[in-house]
């Protein structure tokens, strides 16, 4: 049946608890009729990961942004208030643009609000192709650490995910073999060249008393642990020297598959990080290249 | 937000349990595109009435079926033989026409199905536009006793279908107060002039240990009674002479409203009928003349 079909089907199926936003996610979708266009539901990545989403419908290659507000979202002036600030926050913290619709209207009104929506997404992808710039969404790519080897650096608009750390390592050239601890596994390994790189896969799920709560938003993850006295150690062990660790969130995708996220490049960040939250890190680079290990905010 | 939103929003969230099913169901709405065409997914019109579903997909201005096939239709020659007969049945019995989508095919493949069927109905409707006899989707008609009467007759294909009893009983100009028994609710009244027709609404739900069985596909009603002696008397008392009766068939929306859909002209049939199933109504007119009381099989 082919994967995006498979993809694109259970996105529709996980997005249909809310009637009129799943109603925009399908229209958008057939309307646009580009295959080479991926369509992101972020919140739907993991339900558990509320942190995780920015908005309801994201296109990774385009860096554009849909916000469906259902009526709700207009009731009183502070909530449009609100909405609107976390919209010019989203775009001055990403860089990346959202597009809100409005639900109070009527379907003639809706549909002509995706289609102005589906103007701008053309003439992006467009001026991408033009420029040269585009690259078509090929999910197998995605998943492939060869793929990235071969081309030398990841960012996080490339939406490298792999299914296994043995894939993350293998980007790396690491050694899968020493993220093992006799039935446990590390959660991170050293980087075997550029040494002052730890390659992490953090998860939001509870590993032996470690917790991590990734926030899209901010670009922040926060390390914890539930052991009060062993998350003050871990605060201590980073309160001083600078550490950078570049990042593969664990989730589980659309499909129902485990997978590691490549989120960028992030610093134990001494300014925010306390003894009573943990260790807080700040993303300093969304591109990496996998040769020099150098980092960049922007590609 | 409108009716037709509401309508078409939930259809969509109430047929996401079949996945690909769900993903072609939305793209013929959207790349119809088209809101004067009714879209009617009858399996899902009442959960309880397997029964009343031929198809998953029904234009009702067309008179067009769509059937997704997923993989496993293709499963065994026997499966696919079955599937065929099938549709040639319905299409025979009804007159109507059914599209079959193979969904084995790729995304590409399955789009390029969805866009034939599209051409197809958009002949039919142009055709019906050229010859003056489209009707146009309109709720609100067809919930309105008022607009049928001073349009003089109904059909099937008209999707007439009341919130009320009394909006039954006001297009045949019968007094609704005659269909209370006490705190009982009669099933049915007599029609005011013609005499030798019955109004009759009908439920699948047991009442009073009445059951009705509606199969659309071969257009019969089964009535019967959980208690065998009451069985057989009304079987004794339906099985000589002529009885025809205008039926309206009670069931719940996709809004969740209580509905009596016009679904014709039907008379006791003594051949079908015995005193182990009970009476067996079969389907004789599809469209009736609300002033001479006259009915036909075809508008």
């Amino acid at each position: 049946m082919g994967y995006k079909l498979e993809y694109i089907s259970r996105l529709f199926q996980k997005t249909s608890g809310k009637r009129i936003e799943h109603y925009v996610i399908t229209r958008i979708w057939h309307l646009l009729d580009n295959y080479e266009i991926k369509m992101s539901p972020q919140q739907y990545v993991s339900r558990q990961q509320a942190q995780y989403a920015l908005t309801d419908v994201y296109f990774p290659q385009l860096g554009y942004h849909i916000e469906v507000n259902e009526p709700a979202h207009y009731e009183n002036i502070e909530r449009i208030q609100q909405d609107l600030k976390r919209i010019k926050e989203i775009e001055s913290n990403t860089g990346q643009r959202v597009f809100v619709i409005d639900c109070r209207d009527d379907l003639k009104g809706i549909h002509n609000q995706i289609n102005k929506i589906i103007s701008e997404i053309n003439a992006k992808v467009n001026n991408q192709i033009q420029q040269g710039t585009f690259e078509p969404w090929n999910p197998e790519n995605e998943h492939d650490p060869n793929f990235w080897k071969t081309k030398g650096h990841i960012s996080i608009s490339d939406e490298v995910s792999f299914h296994r750390i043995e894939d993350i390592c293998l980007l790396f050239g690491a050694d899968h073999a020493k993220t093992k601890m006799g039935f446990l596994r590390k959660g991170g390994i050293q980087h075997p060249i550029h040494t002052n790189l730890f390659l992490w896969w953090p998860s939001e799920k509870p590993r032996s008393g470690w917790q991590n709560k990734y926030n899209e938003f901010n670009g922040t993850i926060i390390e914890t642990h539930s052991d009060k006295e062993k998350k003050v150690k871990h605060y201590n062990n980073y309160s001083q020297e600078t550490h950078t660790r570049v990042v593969f969130f664990h989730y589980k995708d659309i499909l129902g598959l485990t997978n590691y996220k490549y989120v960028g490049v992030f610093t134990n960040d001494i300014e925010k990080s306390n003894a009573k939250i943990g260790t807080v890190w700040s993303r300093i680079g969304e591109t990496i290249n996998l040769g020099t290990g150098e980092f960049s905010v922007k590609e």
